[in-house]
């Protein structure tokens, strides 16, 4: 079943709002197994509506359309569906008591021109809306659907879900199954690189995906039932993860905070940091994780030299190597396990600009971690443009550190 | 001059992500005087994309396409372009070399499949994008624009700004100027509701916008000359003030933190942390400031009660008024002034869900800040939906707190 989306609302084209009612169909019809293809935003104007109505009346099989169902003069979605059908809108008395019996519920004169809201052409009939005055329109016609809601995203919703869907069930045949892995320490393009064997398949489909904190790789397999759609996914799953290796971090709603909540919760050990060059925004990451307070002693963001000392970082060491310097990340991670009383500790160093340090150009990173295992280090991931995009990737690089020695796949000195 | 926005990307259609840039897109080009017609989102599937630029083409003046310019097989923008145009896509040599550059800057090798990133049509001109890998594509034919930008939002509004909007200049007819109010503590309702008197000019336009990090009042005009416009802008702005108070911390792009930050430049004096509920949130917005690294000697994220005692807070004051109470916070603002050595201290505590604490309830956060002048207090913004938003906006308060001390708007004890 082909779908397209259109949005009504001259709103929507000056960008006064956004279009989430969009945002949630597309998520509510991909588990429904239907395709969606199109979505487009048209404003308050007769012509334009039918145009683009017309085209998606003949490339689609259902078509939802959001918005234009008020009672001004702006509001034209019946209007432009009965243009495009050639029927006539007439007022259904059913409808018309229920609006007039609204009004009278608060206790209001009903204004003429809302009768337009009880209107239905012969294809059409109506979709109830008890928590506002515009009923929708399901509308069936030479094989096709269209569904005409409210834009306002309340009364879409329960729409939607209470008289929409029920209704298209015919039709969705197939369930849906999803399993995202998310990876850490590659680029968008090496990670479909290493799937590109799977990433013609059509069924599981594997997409790559570049986030904010991570690259997702999405698995999406459709069958008959969930089960046989969800051990499609297994089968592709398994291959994807030989090919990513230890890369993948998490699945689904992971983040390298939570995974490394998780890993250290069930070792029954504590963290704590000791930042510069991340400035806090490493601490900030780890606070994100809702069962941190028991795990997440505390954040150091010694921005000053003295302050480092102060807490510890022995002078010599910041004498003889120099802030930006693999010796005095150890020694930061060194001296917060000291400070804080701590298992793991963790020391970032760096230069996050504008200007240089110690001859040590803008974005240079040095992170350690010390453990009840012992130490590891390691350098940054290189200077991303921007002072807070900086300070992202080398707080998110010292959290997949801290995984990677905790899940054993680094070996400390 | 008919525009029309062209989103790419199947994330848009599984609603994955919501289609931000367009909104970001329209509220730009109303205040050009581009009349915007139509918004489409269309999948990663070369056969439609052509569909859909083909009717942009025939119906549109300007077409504005985001997303499709990564470097995988499912970036199809610069394919779809090449075959609606039917020109070929070559590699350009000044490209290539740019974009070896820039892997060669992160120590990386660049796949070769990044290659297409450096093509160029014969109708198409290059849109240069420090911030990322992707150029974008300006292409002019049959009296025609097409601009092409990545979909990635931090790159796509840097480029609209300084490569697409300049060249767009010769169309726009008249010098546009623009001026932003940054706007705190008020929603954008109410922002609103004050400028009611002013939001139904039509030259300037004012309009109210929610940004994660405060409420924007734009006022733009439109004139002969820009001299002109500025004068437009500034009448307004007068009156705009009038209505909005203290509540207007900034312009343009003056962010809490550059604010405070230029503050405490401007009187030579320090600031320093102490930050529970926030979790390093605090640190890391004030460490985004460029210049914090002379101003901000850093930050104490004390999670747990015994560091805090242990970096100064009266285990007296702990017990006798628990850790999320007025009392507390004070007692960390001091702490911090004693343990860092600086002029100002900011002590944040609260509720951080998803537990209740000491039967206050989540979302309480307690604001304090000594400096010379004294000790101002105060109490959060009530609590948002979710950790890192409640996070963000107690952080947020804070600074805001902060500035008005620094502005003498506040009367310390």
């Amino acid at each position: 079943m082909r779908a397209e989306i259109l949005s009504c609302g001259t709103e929507l084209l000056l960008g006064h709002i956004s279009d989430t009612n969009a945002t949630y169909l597309e998520q509510s019809l991909a588990p429904l197994g239907i395709d969606l293809y199109f979505v487009s935003h048209v404003g308050d104007n007769l012509e334009r509506l039918v145009d683009t109505l017309r085209r998606a009346w003949d490339r689609s099989d259902l078509i939802i359309m959001t918005g234009g169902l008020g009672p001004t003069e702006d509001d034209l979605a019946r209007e432009a569906i009965s243009t495009l059908l050639g029927e006539t809108m007439q007022v259904d008395p059913e409808l018309e008591a229920q609006l007039r019996a609204r009004f009278a519920r608060m206790d209001a004169v009903m204004p003429e021109r809302n009768l337009k809201q009880a209107t239905l052409i012969p294809s059409a009939s109506s979709l109830s809306n008890p928590v506002g005055s515009a009923p929708g329109w399901w509308v069936e016609k030479d094989g096709r659907i269209l569904v005409a809601m409210p834009g306002v995203p309340r009364e879409m919703y329960r729409m939607w879900e209470n008289e929409a869907v029920p209704r298209l069930s015919p039709y969705t045949g197939g369930k849906i199954f999803t399993r995202i892995l998310r990876v850490y320490g590659m680029g968008e393009s090496t990670v479909e690189e290493k799937l590109d064997h799977l990433i013609h398949n059509t069924n599981p489909t594997v997409a790559t995906y570049a986030k904010m904190d991570a690259v997702d790789a999405r698995i999406t397999a459709k069958a008959a039932t969930s089960e046989e759609a969800e051990r499609l996914v297994a089968e592709i799953e398994v291959l994807a993860r030989q090919a990513l290796g230890d890369y993948v971090f998490g699945t689904d709603k992971d983040t390298l905070a939570s995974v490394v909540g998780t890993l250290l919760q069930a070792r029954g050990q504590t963290l704590g940091v000791m930042e510069s060059l991340t400035g806090g925004f490493l601490s900030s990451a780890i606070t994100d994780f809702q069962t941190s307070s028991s795990l997440f002693i505390g954040g150091l963001v010694a921005y000053s030299t003295d302050l480092k000392a102060q807490l510890g970082v022995p002078r010599e060491t910041l004498d003889r190597y120099g802030v930006v310097s693999d010796e005095t990340a150890r020694a930061m991670a060194h001296a917060t396990r000291e400070f804080l009383g701590t298992d793991f500790g963790i020391g970032v160093t760096g230069v996050a600009g504008p200007d240089e340090q110690e001859d040590k150009p803008v974005g240079t990173v040095y992170i350690a971690i010390e453990g009840p295992e012992g130490v590891v280090s390691g350098t940054g991931p290189g200077w991303r443009a921007g002072r807070s995009e900086n300070k992202r990737h080398a707080a998110l690089t010292a959290l997949n550190m801290l995984r990677r020695y905790l899940e054993g796949q680094l070996t400390p000195e």
